[in-house]
């Protein structure tokens, strides 16, 4: 698909999520203004580079967990929309960090950054979101706690480092999995919410409610992000299927195939070969779906749904209560 | 040299430098024993490559500066040796970066993280650092303005990209050349300063000076370290001659002599070459040097030099007044 063919849709699709809620879509197009603005730069390869990333699009999930749970407290901070963008910026610089890592050459349906300006360029690009996400953390947020992104991106590492250490091994088991997904990506969810909630002086309880809805949420989001490596609709998610499995990064449905599947024994043959031909990942798909690792993840990602559900009906209802069940809900639907 | 060898030789080296103070010195291993303590994480690969990175030594310059800098304010931060531990840390993950841009493979004489373990882990490897820093930094300083961390990580980044981004150029200003080492080296100087200062409440003329003590002292200490990619003694750098002409970074005797030099035209036609052999690189040298390169450039450093002790010339006396003067005069004398 052409790479701007691809772009539109996206925008598209990604603005259809706040379509009902005009309020909030506004606040959103004044997050999107703000992470534009902070990619400005003298140096034009960062400005080109980071345009591409920004202009690809993408569901802006992380500060709208920011800004919701902003409602949820008794002052607003009025760079709220600022520290929402922050998110999504170090969100980016994980992205192309990660692209590195894996050698992707395509994500979001448009080339990533190392592979259209080499890792060296990539690297950097990666530290600059990260240092410019940390500069706005410390100037827009009116707390001392900030300390905690540093913390998730620590975590983050260990979780990427991990995975990046397992690949190819068949004995990974479900508790290092959900470890390794909690660090990736639930403690960067969790984190959203905490941050809208602080900034706003909500109350302790509603913001551990809100920390645990921002968990189990991300739990969530990264299981399906793993089904859809096995199942998705390649156009829609932006990648090749099977692009973990090539990587030798063993995800939930695997994990189960290879302990409870009918073949197991077959497919730890397969896997532990450590380089696949485009049959062999075609094989693999197909074994761990019959043999229920696809129905396995996706019963666990609607326990964690239930969870983050369960923690919504605790909070007082706002303007935007339905929207924060709507997001959990999606989750199952999801497309890319 | 075997890698062992070669440890031994720095460490040896590195003491030297405080070994009239043995005060300052106790502070410094403080410092060292943190630094140490810093790196432990859950996650073995992290603990290998980041321990080869610490027990390869360095002179630990810029936790220094910061320590003594805290000499001159009225107040003691007792977490001074950990913001101190955690700016050599911030240090050391760029410099993982750095050597995934330029390719390495040996660093301070042992390989880079990014030879032995790849690209891949050299970037979380780096991205775990620099977190680990920012960590430091805001759990540590008792400062809001801490925020400086991450406006001088983001002109680091700047000045990498732009180095990067002028690879193989023959064009490169004198003026462009020192805002690249004002971004990559001298800020990051003036910021151990400046948070030194800032942590021990010292007045705002007292911090200003140390700051452009610090910027000097960052200047005269990159030229040096671009001289020494003419002149060095290969073994003490611990890497080879001319890697910065191979990897296409001009840098100040090479924009001197294509400017001034008798030989520029015939040096401006081998260097648009973009690539070179073995030879072609000694005969850049020898050419930069004999043409004044290397002379014009160790003029300037002594300018630097001689600003730096200026500005120290405003500084009331203490204890470690004579080391400050020293870390200046050592860079002239400095061989790694």
């Amino acid at each position: 698909m052409r790479e701007t063919t691809r772009i539109k849709i996206l925008e598209g699709e990604d603005m259809r999520l706040w379509e009902d809620y005009p309020g909030f879509k506004s606040i959103m197009e004044d997050v999107e203004f703000e992470i534009k603005k902070a990619i400005r730069s003298r140096q034009s390869l960062i400005v080109k580079a980071t345009s591409e990333l920004v202009h690809a699009g993408g569901k802006r999930l992380r500060p709208a967990l920011v800004l919701l749970s902003h409602f949820y407290g008794e002052e607003e901070n009025p760079n709220i929309h600022r520290l929402a963008a922050a998110v999504e910026i170090f969100h980016m610089a994980t992205l192309v960090h990660d692209d590195i890592i894996d050698e992707s050459e395509i994500r979001r349906g448009v080339r990533t950054t190392q592979a259209k300006w080499g890792k060296g360029v990539a690297v950097f690009t990666g530290d600059y979101l990260l240092s410019k996400a940390f500069l706005s953390f410390s100037k827009y947020s009116r707390n001392k706690d900030i300390i905690q992104a540093s913390f998730i991106a620590k975590n983050m590492c260990e979780g990427e480092i991990e995975q990046f250490h397992s690949r190819f091994k068949v004995d990974i088991s479900l508790k290092r999995y959900l470890w390794r997904i909690k660090c990736k990506t639930a403690y960067l969810f969790s984190f959203c919410c905490w941050l809208g909630a602080m900034e706003s002086k909500a109350s302790k309880s509603i913001t551990n409610i809100l920390r645990r809805y921002g968990n189990y949420l991300g739990m969530a989001f990264q299981i399906k992000d793993d089904i859809l490596d096995f199942i998705g609709n390649q156009e829609k998610v932006g990648k090749p299927l099977g692009s973990d499995i090539k990587n030798g990064i063993y995800t939930l449905p695997v994990i189960y195939a290879l302990k409870k599947g009918g073949r197991s024994k077959e497919l730890r043959q397969i896997l532990e070969k450590g380089s696949f031909t485009h049959e062999d990942v075609s094989k693999i798909i197909q074994m761990v779906t019959e043999d229920g690792g696809v129905d396995f993840a996706n019963n666990l990602l609607l326990k964690y749904i239930l969870k983050a559900k369960k923690e919504l009906e605790q909070l007082p209802r706002m303007e935007y209560t339905s929207l924060m069940y709507q997001l959990v809900e999606g989750i199952k639907t999801r497309e890319y």
